[in-house]
């Protein structure tokens, strides 16, 4: 039964939902917003569902360190798909309000900074509060508490609201990046434009070790794609890092990579090789010199010649 | 008038005015919580306060990144002073209320982690519901909607409320540090047990360029103490990298590492340096080998007797 | 036949020989001098001899660089034993000559540095000459056409001279290490206290190619004992580098250090991994956090976990 | 008196002595052929002469480690110009001799590489022995000793031979790099198109000391032209490296990465900063990004604002 659900951080019309439907592996199943990302992601661990989308990349909803403290800690799960959405905010009203009515706005505290040159140039006078969530800031609006909420134009909907204004975004290339996690399983077949996702400790005691974790990569061609810090709860000071690099865990340059990792690092966790969405393995770049698979069969072959006096 | 003002992130019973009070500097001056982060520095770039604190790291009132992010662009401000406060939540009830009486609690969405242990042995059975700050969550149980609220001990009295329970925290050492930030004047005095912090942005089209940035500090033994990625604003993918480092802008190895950092990086926002909380100057290490000013001067010296023919 | 026959750089009474007849292998074969350590590898390439001992570091006889280029370039030859010699000159003379009788003076031109202070606190006033070696250096002394000559002490038995005064080196510490080199096989066993030799060439468009061919040795705890840069004969400025590592092909850091030699650079030749000269493998110290075979053992087998969704 | 007579590598008619010819300030000079570079240097440092033109790099002559070493140890020099020769042999023979008279012949070991393969072509019978240089050879030619010698053409005449083939050499590209020493004093006047010399001692009790001294040249966009390693004479194992960089001592760049040097090294000896021989300053190619002098006043600038409040 569990297999047959989906939860996703909600409330219904949040950013996530939208990101959740785009999946072709969505239509089918129970889409159930969750009041948390470590609520969505529990019910996962608890087999209360097979599979959770949260936001993990750019704040829009606020889900960002929840997600990467979650997905660092607790019971393991793994990524298997990604979405990245454009966001993008409505000003949601309720019917027949006009913008010269608005004296009070709300919105998720991220939501703030992609909305406010534009709050500054139309809505000068008008008090902000933040809500709980986009949707929640929506459905507020319904209950009268404030004038308009931003949120997602999708929203409008589901809260009986109205768009008064749409395509509001500061940034221009405002995006949220989400993840689908389930447990732990094989990797997501590779195709050639993948993304490898791993947590990985540094050992305190160690000031050069952000650099010998760089390097594991660097030193195979293998770029990195997002590098995120984290507190690890052990007091100020005390980093894990996020980490997702170009490549799939199959690659052998990856694989090494990871290796070194393993070696050096008190602890790692992979957290999933998957597809990159939106990018077509036709397009991406060639692999560094000396980086390919064959490059390491050959390195291999030729320290087992070696090895045997052959080299 | 400003002068005689400091703001804070609010509202009031907050970890941050907790902070602020334990300044000799605060005392004389009016402390004006304000609702965000960014209101809060704001009020400071207006004129309207002299300065104001904010959290800045380690997510309990969840104002990390919407400070790193202020810092980071906007009109410049600097930091001139930092406290670390350690975290513990008390569970705040009207009085009367017994633990057995509680079907409801709420808090700060990053205040959840630190209390779900205790949460999962105590009260297993009680719905979280996630508040804008702790403070708010205070002020709900006491307008009745929950029934309990995690928030600072020190948040009871101001909203007329008993802690049933106090001490409550999952990691052994939580704790946040705020900064006192206020406008770019000449960099708290060096004391020998100093901080500095700065802004680096990194060219997207360079891989090692991270690897580069760190090796500007390693290579002239500066150690980091802070290293967190943000995004830039301009898409997934691109970041820049609030720094903090070992030591003072007036002592060589950092002036020469900034210098390497203005150099390769196509932007670098210096954000001040000050004094450690809590760390006596007597207790800290010795420079890396090669890297006390002395060293410095020495081969400043050097070159320029090699450049005048007695090297 | 030529299993039986072992050359080496000549004349007989260098250096060379009373280095080979320290090893055990050499008492039951013949012991050929060759006139140069070109000739005496290329005996072996031939199959006119089984091994050639040649020196390879510091430069006594001069031998240093030629035979790095004649194992760098070539028909393959590989290393197999080691030898370290301490290095002190005798002044020769004809039986009868005394100090003050001399007036010239010869041996090989990379003696001089060795025996530079003694002539000036001792002969001030005699003529240097260079001869083609210190042996060379004595036989011309035995005809007659120089007062002394600088060679070991047991060169003068082999000439007919008498040793004037011994134990000449300027040096502290002079000493010569020489190589038994013989034709690609198996390596030699792997004792806990070996060393690795390889020569590395770099690409010549690449300026950063010397520091990536370090790190593929630092980056796996790989202590380097040996880095000589030689030319490549294709123009001022084209290098490739002999590079001795500790440790043994079969100790996982080493291969995989050379694997990543093999992957990043144009060409690499594997000459050999041999126990170290007078270094016992208990008094080795431990290998680098993370790099020991079972770290590595460790780190495949959770990377082929993770590949199976068992990480 | 001193100051008219320059000192070479002698005899006369060796490449050194060619080479010395083609400097314009060598035509109104004394040109003093010594017996050894060491001889050659020690006429400068005892002021009887005012320079000395010694072989350095690319060996043919042999001269190349003395010359480092020397340059290295005893009292110091410095370099103000180099001379990039064209190294092609020549076969000397006495007037009337034919290739097919020819049993015997001579030179400077080291001349052996770049004639062995002609040698195996046209004379495979021919006997081989190694003279103290190749002027040498040339004149136990004439002597009677041999029936030919390889050497410069030049040589010839001095010599009173006939050069019967011209232009032998192995490599494509054979040349060999002389600099001229002298005392120290001011270094040549930027050009442009510069190489800098220095010798730089490593700390042994340090394995990553090697890569941190080339991370000081490539951080600052400093290439390296030549890395040569030379025992330092305190045991096996024990290395200076000889590094010449592109580049003058008064370029920022250069002068930061020799600073750096100097404070991570126990020792460090600045040999000089001259023009490149053949090399036109509008053919060298962009300074590095970020690493003109430019750069590096604009940074010095922003450090001084940021100290001064004014970032």
């Amino acid at each position: 039964m569990s297999a047959s659900r989906y939860t996703y951080l909600g409330p219904e019309g949040t950013f996530t939902e939208a990101a959740l439907r785009t999946l072709p592996e969505a239509a089918p199943r129970e889409l159930v917003p969750m009041v948390s990302v470590p609520a969505a992601l529990d019910a996962v661990r608890n087999g209360e569902a097979a599979a959770a989308l949260v936001p993990i990349e750019n704040s829009v909803e606020g889900g960002v360190t929840a997600t990467l403290d979650e997905l660092a800690t607790g019971a393991p799960l793994m990524i298997y798909r990604e979405v990245v959405l454009q966001i993008a905010f409505a000003l949601l009203v309720r019917p027949g309000t006009k913008l010269s009515d608005i004296k009070t706005v709300t919105g998720h505290p991220v939501a703030q900074p992609q909305v406010r040159n534009w709050l500054a140039a139309n809505l000068p006078d008008a008090l902000w509060e933040s809500s709980a969530s986009n949707a929640d800031g929506a459905r507020l609006v319904r209950e009268g508490r404030y004038d308009a909420a931003f949120a997602g134009e999708f929203a409008a909907a589901t809260y009986g609201l109205e768009a008064l204004v749409t395509d509001i975004h500061d940034a221009e290339n405002a995006q949220t990046r989400f993840v689908l996690a389930g447990r732990p399983a094989r990797p997501a077949v590779r195709t050639g434009a993948d993304r490898t996702s791993v947590v990985v400790w540094l050992r305190a005691d160690h000031p050069g070790a952000l650099l010998e974790l760089l390097h594991e990569f660097s030193s195979r061609g293998v770029n990195l794609m997002l590098i995120q810090s984290r507190p690890t709860g052990e007091g100020i000071g005390n980093y894990c890092f996020a980490i997702d690099a170009e490549g799939h865990i199959t690659d052998r340059r990856v694989a090494e990579a990871l290796m070194g990792l393993k070696r050096i690092c008190p602890k790692v966790r992979f957290l999933g090789s998957y597809p990159r969405a939106g990018v077509d393995p036709a397009e991406v770049g060639p692999t560094a010199r000396g980086m390919s698979d064959e490059d390491f069969t050959a390195a291999t072959d030729w320290i087992a010649r070696c090895q045997d006096g052959r080299g």
